[in-house]
């Protein structure tokens, strides 16, 4: 069992985990996402034909866009942490401001395991709030 | 422990769950889905400003949209299932096919969760697949 004050500490170190990748991510570092995903993840955003699937996979994509995304700020909205045993899923919607301070709203979900004493993310989703249809 | 024939089984069986109330949800009944879905649940689709929290704010959407969805034939591309104890992770690309054959193309990430003897949904993730920024 969990008590609660466990739950309500872990969920406090997966929103620090995923706030200081997203820091690095948004100065065109995607070393911070690489290093706290496991092997097995999988990964959608909306750039993509279709899911992406294993860490060689999405480490090939993240390095394509090293040094290319800039953010001058952003804000993680009302994150909530859902702890199933070894598994947590972290939801939260997200915007980031640029130089022009036009915002870029997001939906994420980030799947976290736990196994041999640390959290690793094995789902990805990123997608637009409220885009235009394809 | 897992074996790996039972978390086949498993995983046969949250795909045949999520295909079951896709059928009901293309046919315009949404109560497929709230029927398997806890009372926890989060929510991401496309179209909404923020995440919906909870079975009521969700059953409120979706009696909203009754009706009004109809698809005549729609495919389950790749499904993965990442089982991670009481946790389920179920992901795959997503197409429908309206009358006129056009396809809408869809990104989809189900978290499953075992209580109860029973699997429901917790956290559920649809975006489109490359849509135009909005």
């Amino acid at each position: 069992m969990t008590t609660a004050t466990e739950a309500h500490s872990t969920a406090q170190q997966l929103i620090e985990m995923e706030d200081r990748a997203l820091r690095r991510w948004c100065n065109g570092d995607p070393s911070g996402f690489l290093e706290i995903s496991a092997d097995d993840v999988v990964y959608f955003d909306p750039f993509q034909e279709q899911r992406i699937d294993g860490l060689p996979a999405l480490t090939a994509y993240y390095e394509s866009l090293r040094g290319m995304v800039r953010a001058e700020r952003f804000e993680i909205i009302n994150p909530c942490v859902q702890l199933i045993g070894d598994a947590a899923v972290l939801t939260f919607n997200f915007v980031s401001y640029g130089g022009n301070e036009n915002a870029l709203r997001w939906n994420c979900t980030e799947v976290f395991r736990h196994s041999k004493g640390e959290w690793k993310i094995i789902q990805t989703h990123w997608s637009f709030t409220k885009p235009n249809r394809s």
